[in-house]
């Protein structure tokens, strides 16, 4: 990563913007860099605060948060736009710099039976796009952007509870990649049938995403199976407002009628440390964040499932119809 | 523990309270009793969600977190009331009816020297307080409860971070005896210089606490010196309002005009993991629990300062100061 913060642009907003304080956030890999952000914005005589809450995607939002602390904008780096709020944001996407060049080179072979590409890049590569195509065009590959579908920003555009927009074009692709890092293309492997090649850029490596589906639907039924067979249910909703996936009401009545005993559970952070000490709970569903569920499964003692799949467990879904909409 | 939830307390005071719908905080050793307090509560036609946050202290208050989820009253379980908030709370201080008399018969050796003890119990144990009492006093010792000092509810309470009742009776005791847990028998040990006997009734044995205070006063000394050489500080305040011990402008002013770089940060809740991404910070200020700093020394990366020993660093106090004051 050559991480760009566009620090003139930031200039230029807050100029325009002209806040008193502002809260900033940053994704949890570029938190070591608040000081030098700092510093630009209290030149510009702007107090600063900054979050020490995670910040995984434009889903996590606080307009509380803000707030609390007398900020009057919040500053996001490194997401795009996800949800509308009723609170002054400005979103700094962030630039990798990165000359992606001998990846994409890299990537090459591992192509080599494919024709048609579908492509999907997480927000650092968006400036890049144009140069991606033309390069895997001038390979002789036809390449297609994923659909700009749900919370997605841009046409391409990959987030991690939102894959409609591979699936959109998957009846037109022979494979997938996905510029960026294992956490999308997991995703898109779970999401979609076809292969799915990750040019990850983290890791200077490309990867093949083969077996991931299988070996993720297989911990999926596990989990239903341990929902449908589970005497005591937690429910679990977060305060993040990026982070509502379904809602209690329907289930706890379903819940019920199957003389599940069930308690709500509310969460500014699902994690397993705060999760632990409800022992009495045989199963979560989580309706917050998706990939909580699916990518920390072996993070969490008791077994947990989305709201999809509490549907699926409960009778009221069958798993082949969440199968095409896509398990996220 | 023999743990007594006062369940018919619990319906009595609802029924007078009369709330639509109650947000619960157990603290985590409790949280496994969710289900059976959510039975009781839902029989009586009122909605209930847990929080699935942390519930330290009576400081654990969060009456945002009860509006988020359409709350009108917080029922507050195993700690005694801290602060005053604008939002109608329910204390619940759960009885631990554990019979103590062979705990506190096993004392009387640790007490062999002492004739005059000064006594602390944790909030569980207040309804015992008399008996215990009587039956140091049947041992003809001289018993002198803690003072009702700052944020500590009752004569005798001992709460995490107010040791100012014990060292009111300082000069009137030659040892104290805590009833509770190692977490208020160490705040003692550092907080008072007379020897401290805990009744540890969690695990069951009497504690000697000597050596402690000095073990952790020369952990304090050290992290004083890492913020005194930091280049790069970061400032920590906590949402939660029972945790803001010190302000920040106080602090940034002395730490700029000693050429240090500053960030504040805020949090719901600090946690390693949390903190973690801010690499490029020397030492941090923790504005909330005083504790956080000296009880997790170990669990840390990076230094930690509570705000007194901040005042150390920058040459504002004393360290005697603080040790005659307290240093929780």
């Amino acid at each position: 990563m050559v991480l760009n913060f566009e620090k003139e642009k930031l200039v230029t907003e807050l100029k325009k913007l002209k806040p008193k304080k502002v809260l900033v956030q940053l994704p949890e890999g570029i938190k070591q860099n608040a000081s030098e952000i700092a510093e630009i914005i209290e030149n510009l005589n702007i107090e600063v605060v900054f979050s020490g809450e995670t910040a995984w995607g434009g889903c996590c939002i606080s307009p509380q948060e803000a707030k609390n602390v007398g900020a009057d904008l919040i500053v996001h780096f490194g997401h795009a736009k996800f949800i509308d709020i009723d609170f002054p944001i400005l979103y700094m996407e962030v630039k990798d710099e990165l000359n992606l060049h001998p990846l994409l080179q890299k990537s090459i072979k591992h192509l080599k039976n494919f024709k048609k590409i579908g492509i999907s890049y997480s927000i650092q590569h968006k400036h890049d796009i144009d140069k991606i195509i033309r390069f895997y065009e001038n390979e002789e590959k036809k390449v297609i952007l994923s659909g700009k579908k749900g919370r997605v920003k841009y046409e391409g555009h990959i987030v991690g509870c939102q894959y409609s927009g591979l699936k959109a074009i998957e009846k037109d692709v022979d494979c997938f990649v996905i510029i960026g890092n294992q956490f999308h293309s997991m995703g898109a492997a779970i999401s979609v049938e076809k292969p799915v090649v990750l040019v990850d850029v983290y890791n200077d490596k490309i990867r093949d995403m083969d077996g991931v589906r299988e070996k993720i639907l297989k911990q999926r039924a596990i989990s239903i199976q341990k929902l449908k067979d589970a005497r005591n249910v937690g429910i679990i909703q977060e305060e993040k407002l990026g982070q509502q996936f379904g809602t209690s009401e329907y289930l706890v009545d379903k819940l019920k009628e199957q003389d599940k005993n069930v308690i709500l559970i509310t969460m500014n952070e699902l994690t397993p440390d705060k999760l632990m000490n409800f022992y009495n709970i045989d199963c979560f569903i989580v309706l917050a964040c998706p990939r909580i569920p699916i990518d920390d499964f072996a993070k969490y003692e008791k077994p947990m499932v989305t709201f999809k799949e509490a549907l699926v467990a409960l009778g009221m879904k069958s798993w082949d119809e969440i199968l095409k909409i896509g398990i996220i």
